[in-house]
């Protein structure tokens, strides 16, 4: 078997995680990674793979058939989605709901003139859970879906609390509520707010001497962020912070509820819950299953941009067509 | 917009549920249903909706877009798959897990022969549940996928406790254990027995007269149905069974426990969770979500039998590709 050759842009928690997933992926083989950093100062942690400088991956295109894209939504995936698009297969996993049509246009434009396939927003939300929400949608369509986040660290959160006077350091975990989730599955489809949906725990460590009431105040009141929110502030130490907080932990809940019946007599829940140890890892286990895809689809012929909603399940096994119906359905 | 003109075939419990699904679908039209028994007798709740005898679908090609399968996976699909495939595209819920292969061969052939697409397996399990074991098993392939059923009712093990002597009607209900499904998610990758899973739990009316003792003791040590199950025998009335336990609940788990991470140290659980008041018409909406995906893939010239594993999730939407990205992505 001709493996997958398999190449990583950016080396941060998310490319470690991808790193870590080739291994359970027999049929891939990881060939390089890309930084934008001087690569002789990035060490690799799979031997016998080199760093490149990002600048270089344009010479490396017949040894790579698709390249995983770790970089951030913000600055790094705009800019190097269409750039990698218009060289290579493509996954990525751009979570900027609001700009997904217009990135996956312009990726789409790059992919279609190169002759690549680009997987854009993979992984769990976007990624999975959007998949559980088309399928229940379709499924049930008089009823209603509610997505919730966590119990995670949400990244953004936590760094908007560091920027907080007198704050040395602070994790933040997204927690959803019982109540909402409970009233969903009772088939009440609630309008819910942000407060009702999920509420927010901060574990902060502050400056020696710092004013603990003042800062746990500028956190609650944060627009944006934490002001609709219910959130507790607890002050803890560094070592605390690192021996009890250190983790990337994340996960969620898809809900649907809908009815059926010619009076709509009969209620149903469709439920896609994670509960994920590490966000980066899982995340880049999800990216490597789409490229696997990418990599199949470009085979085929099937070139452009693409999302989750554009790919059949089967483009993600490793077992052949004859073994799926065999094994799994 | 052009509806979907559907046609069933079989007037149960699911081709009464593909019925009312249908007005939950915009894009769909119920054009008739088709019957071995006598049509003039088979009254069709929806108005102005004919039945016809099922040999007369052949004269109806042109009228029909899909046909939705609705008859049994023992008798009826074996002989009506292959048959319709060579005329019309179709959608099943063939759930004879064994048989899938050597079925969806037969209904290739036909299907390809004909230039139709005919969806086969669809349904909840086989169905999406077997679409969440190819997602989590891509995503997570060092890890174990568990598949649990219930709390729901079992026709096959009611009808069994039906045959045994003394007994007037019966309902059983296949219960999953929260041992089992919590020693999964813990992590333990637990081998279980058919006993650890789930246990059974039935209501008897017997007999006038019949000896209970007899009748619990043929239930419990009846082989396959029951003797590898803790069993519980519950003697009601013939009114408390039809008060009680009259309706088609059922449900169920896919469960994925998988670990990633260099040393195999981070932990994550996959769960999809169904909870149905109506087995058959939760059923049938899948069956129409993914005839409209047969229906599309054939005017795109993707023709022959397919499985779920096979159709990428925005076949199912009625929702344009952008709103999809816009909506769900």
């Amino acid at each position: 078997m001709s493996k997958i050759k398999i190449g990583i842009v950016g080396y941060g928690n998310l490319g470690k995680g991808v790193e870590a997933g080739i291994k359970q992926n027999e049929d891939m083989d990881l060939i390089g990674v890309f930084t934008r950093r001087d690569p002789s100062k990035v060490k690799i942690a799979s031997e016998g793979v080199s760093s490149y400088h990002i600048d270089d991956a344009r010479n490396m295109i017949e040894q790579i058939d698709v390249m995983v894209l770790c970089g951030g939504s913000i600055s790094d995936l705009p800019e190097q989605g269409p750039y990698f698009a218009a060289m290579f297969n493509t996954v990525d996993g751009y979570d900027n709901h609001a700009e997904i049509p217009n990135y996956f246009n312009i990726v789409n434009k790059n992919a279609l003139a190169s002759g690549k396939t680009c997987i854009i927003s993979s992984g769990w939300d976007p990624g999975l859970f959007s998949i559980n929400r088309i399928y229940a949608e379709a499924i049930l369509p008089y009823g209603k879906t509610y997505t919730f986040w966590g119990k995670g660290i949400s990244q953004g959160h936590s760094d908007a609390i560091r920027r907080v006077k007198g704050v040395t350091n602070a994790k933040q975990y997204t927690i959803p509520l019982d109540s909402a989730i409970e009233a969903v599955k009772r088939g009440e489809q609630p309008e819910l707010s942000a407060r009702e949906k999920h509420k927010r725990v901060c574990y902060v460590v502050a400056d020696e001497g710092a004013d603990k009431a003042q800062i746990e105040n500028d956190i609650k009141t944060m627009p944006n962020y934490f002001s609709d929110y219910d959130t507790d502030v607890h002050f803890i130490s560094e070592e605390e912070l690192e021996k009890d907080h250190s983790g990337l932990p994340h996960g969620g809940i898809i809900l649907h509820y809908g009815k059926t019946g010619l009076n709509e007599e009969h209620n149903h829940t469709i439920e896609y819950k994670l509960n994920l140890d590490s966000n980066p890892e899982f995340t880049a286990n999800v990216l490597l299953a789409y490229a696997r895809a990418a990599y199949r689809l470009n085979k085929e012929g099937i070139t452009g941009a693409k999302t989750v909603a554009d790919i059949a399940p089967a483009y993600l096994s490793i077992k052949s067509g004859e073994e799926i119906r065999k094994l799994f359905i």
